[in-house]
């Protein structure tokens, strides 16, 4: 059973606001970038995709050796699994499913936090003490999907240092972090070069909207580990025009900030509105929200035509939660009344 | 240690004979088509490459439940070997790399058969008394990369009984037979729907000349083998414009043609002055010739601005063996002047 959001084949002319793809669309000179990487593909990818992580590593401040590219960070989940073979994982839920799906790869057990609904879903401090022995590999969603809450750095830098206490590696998935106006208050990038445990994932995907090139990256000072994941990849992982658009995306400084703008105008006006018709809304910092609703609203809204996230199969979640993505404001009305109709 | 072809990243300006890309390039509605899916990459792409799939199956005349798509046939030969978790493999050498590769992830003990130089690298019939209890895996590619070998399909099918009758896992990899003229006489592909453990190999990269864009695909009955092996791959492994590109290639009728006719030729024309240059060349029938040569060969013609396959990293085989793809007669003519020269 596919368990994500985004597929728009199985719902054809649908608005989808199931998937979390930056509003804006692709920037022109990426997909212009993208389309000379299709006119050069005679020829095979890079294997180190030297030019990729070069320019990761100027806009990143992180030495490329510590940079590993992969088809999509979905990629390098499995191959981080792959090459770590845990016996035992802690993962907070609900949250990014892959996580799970990669684990029982290698036959992992898998421990589960449950956040709770009356939190907020938000990771409580007794997290700490369930960092201990015995686990091999934590992985931490932030902000989280599909929750839309953020744990700021100081948190973070305590299950780090748990994590390093106890020699457990740690991944933070950052790939929503772009999202975040003062990310310097929650990124733990700039622990990387010196913690061994940490390692950070990072897409392409959502910011510069263009997931179906596939186009993820990790960070990470073990180069031991680095080393093991291309051990466990195929030499050829990343396409050329995932790695000719990833290289135009960095080059891309007004068009974030204009994404940023949009979206937190919008994000707020689709909260309000949302908060209007008692839904209940969570704290969401994404380009997109997390909410509670009455059951079967998924179906009502694709019958309106709209593709909406239905989370009850997160495991920790139930029916009657859901996500949306910030989208443009036209189209966001266009939500916003068919929900009205439907409360009405 | 990179141990493929075609790294042209470290060797700029290079005629590169190194990877065995069809000389014709990528025809142009399949530039078209993946530039096309590139502007469509704002979406995800579909998990299940339905369209994809559906063409293939027309062209194959295979069940579209029967395959699966890869970004590119490593993904696939990784995937294989996850799901199956093999203990214990029989790999004829030398050969194809990546089957050791994969198989090591798991950490599976081979066993290899070693084809001899005395026998043109040609697999003996002994090696059917090799194939017993206690193997799990074997794969065979055919026509065999990088010696060009061509095993008939007679040989192949008591091969595959064998198998069957273990209850052995065959990978037949067919990445190379596109480029046969009389294939129906080798591929087993036919046999698949009977067959319960055997899995055939396919790539795009070649015959259609995209190996930057990366697609692979494979095809097996047992759809309790497939749905394995999409547990442990990411939904979205195969890019949409590597989807669109698929789509597009498989209505190539006349460049097909046109590709076999002018490889034959120039094979033909190389495999002569080869020859003439008391090189000793081994069977080919692909789009590349595996030779026999002096130590350096390498070396020099780096020098003189070619870049060739330096075999001596396959397991299987030493120092002086030497792989170089067919290409357009000028670059042909051009490395034959360069090793006469070489040769005075």
């Amino acid at each position: 059973m596919y368990k994500h959001g985004g597929n728009v084949y199985q719902h054809k002319d649908k608005i989808d606001f199931s998937a979390n793809i930056n509003l804006l669309g692709m920037p022109e000179k990426v997909v212009r970038a993208a389309c000379e990487g299709v006119m050069n593909s005679g020829q095979y990818p890079d294997p180190d995709c030297l030019e990729l992580r070069t320019e990761i590593s100027r806009v990143t401040k992180t030495p490329k050796e510590h940079i590993i590219c992969g088809n999509g960070a979905a990629d390098l989940i499995f191959a981080l699994v792959l090459a770590l073979k845990p016996a035992r994982a802690l993962i907070p839920i609900p949250t990014f499913y892959e996580y799970e799906q990669a684990l029982k790869t290698v036959g992992c057990e898998i421990e589960y936090v449950t956040m709770k609904e009356e939190q907020g879903f938000k990771l409580q401090e007794d997290f700490l003490a369930r960092i201990k022995k015995g686990i091999d590999i934590i992985f931490l969603c932030n902000p989280n999907n599909p929750t839309g809450n953020i744990l700021d750095k100081a948190f973070v830098k305590k299950v780090i240092q748990q994590c390093e206490r106890n020699k457990i590696w740690l991944i933070v998935d950052e790939c929503f972090m772009d999202f975040i106006e003062d990310s310097s208050n929650y990124s733990v990038m700039d622990y990387c070069s010196q913690i061994t445990h940490l390692f950070i994932l990072k897409a392409f995907t959502k910011l510069y909207a263009m997931p179906g090139l596939r186009l993820g990256y990790g960070i990470c000072s073990n180069t031991e580990l680095l080393n093991s994941m291309k051990q466990v990849l195929q030499p050829w992982n990343v396409s050329i025009p995932a790695q000719k658009a990833g290289i135009a995306a960095l080059q891309e400084k007004q068009y974030v900030k204009d994404s940023l703008e949009i979206i937190k105008k919008e994000r707020q006006y689709l909260i309000v509105e949302l908060q209007i018709l008692k839904f209940k809304v969570y704290d969401s910092h994404a380009n997109y929200i997390f909410f509670q609703a009455h059951r079967g609203l998924y179906e009502s809204c694709l019958n309106k035509g709209i593709l909406i996230r239905d989370c009850s199969n997160y495991p920790g979640l139930e029916e009657g939660f859901y996500r949306i993505a910030v989208k443009r404001h036209k189209d966001n009305v266009y939500l916003i009344n068919a929900l009205r109709e439907e409360m009405e």
